[in-house]
């Protein structure tokens, strides 16, 4: 048996978080890719996810690990002696996680309605998810990332979203580094890490396959 | 300054939820009623926590923290010499967030359409939230509580919805002691101690109130 599986699919963001983290732990695993998503989840998922039926899991010692939030949190505490992820700090954990918990209910509602909603649901969708990135460039002020000078849980919770920037950019006719500047020129430094750039797909390949998916769903 | 302020509303499960763990814990807290939570929110809601406007707050050294589940956990962090609420091994607090997960997400959906809605709608939610109760009863096994032999975090965030058991079973015609006779037990069992006696509301009190609720929103 592997000791560390990740069972995940390419364009999942959350599924991005856990390799990130990963490999900035220096945790060697096995990456399996679900082939067929969509149509034919494999017996490993339906068998190691069977309430959510969804990737990332992180299998450990054969034991199931689902949701990345908790799975980041998971790697953090288990290979606890490698590079830090997460303050020691109680208050600044409760800040890291109010920040990932608005922008994983933020983003699963807008990101989903900026490509795949038209008029003015869709404005609102660009409107909010400008309103909440905003938030968060406050909350990054003039760090160099979020948990000061280190690349922690936050950054590694939000990064993967920006492989996503381009199609909603397409979507919703705007551009995050105008709105975002500061956001920006954050994701820009985070993606020189080789985690990062060794994990986040081709924008374009991201912008191809959300028109695969409308075609698919049979959204106009 | 207080140093241990909780901004709260009676009625709220994540308010409870915060109040049972700072007993169990031996803090000594100055509990804040909103006096008006539909119509006039207080200067200090509003104040700390602008972004949701929503209750529980702990506000902590004039600091404020929200969001229940992240209060529960910077609770534990803080008084770590205290009764410890969480389990020292990752994959148990992984455990014991997916299921507080799960049951987030269940009930704010399901729990409000059991009061709110009728007919088909409304009989899909009680099963829906049957089934989640009986995943739940699963995990439990023959424990006295979720974590084992010790009173924890998961046994702290499932409880208070018990206070809106007999709301959910007058509305939708159905008895939770018959469905879910082990998580009955537990529940009995729990409120056996004086942080949840304390704390939890008479559910004939919860139930007037949802009535009231039902009538200001304008629902049949």
């Amino acid at each position: 048996m592997d000791e560390v599986v990740l069972v995940g699919f390419w364009s999942s963001p959350y599924v991005m978080r856990v390799k990130i983290a990963l490999i900035e732990k220096g945790v060697e695993f096995v990456y399996k890719e679900e082939k067929d998503i969509f149509e034919k989840k494999s017996e490993l998922l339906l068998k190691s996810n069977p309430i959510h039926k969804k990737v990332p899991i992180l299998i450990h010692h054969g034991r199931p690990i689902c949701e990345s939030l908790i799975i980041l949190q998971y790697i953090d505490e288990v290979w606890k002696q490698e590079k830090q992820l997460f303050s020691n700090d109680p208050y600044d954990r409760a800040r890291a996680r109010f920040w990932i918990d608005l922008f994983d209910k933020k983003v699963s509602d807008c990101g989903r309605r900026m490509w795949a909603s038209k008029g003015a649901d869709q404005d609102a969708a660009k409107k909010e998810f400008v309103e909440c990135l905003k938030l968060l460039e406050n909350e990054l002020g003039e760090k160099p990332y979020f948990a000061g000078d280190y690349f922690g849980l936050l950054d590694i919770a939000l990064l993967p979203i920006t492989c996503r920037f381009y199609t909603y950019e397409t979507f919703c006719k705007f551009s995050v580094e105008k709105e975002c500047p500061r956001f920006m020129a954050w994701a820009k430094r985070c993606n020189q890490r080789e985690s990062v750039s060794m994990t986040l797909p081709d924008p374009y390949k991201v912008y191809d396959f959300t028109l695969e998916v409308k075609k698919r769903l049979k959204i106009e």
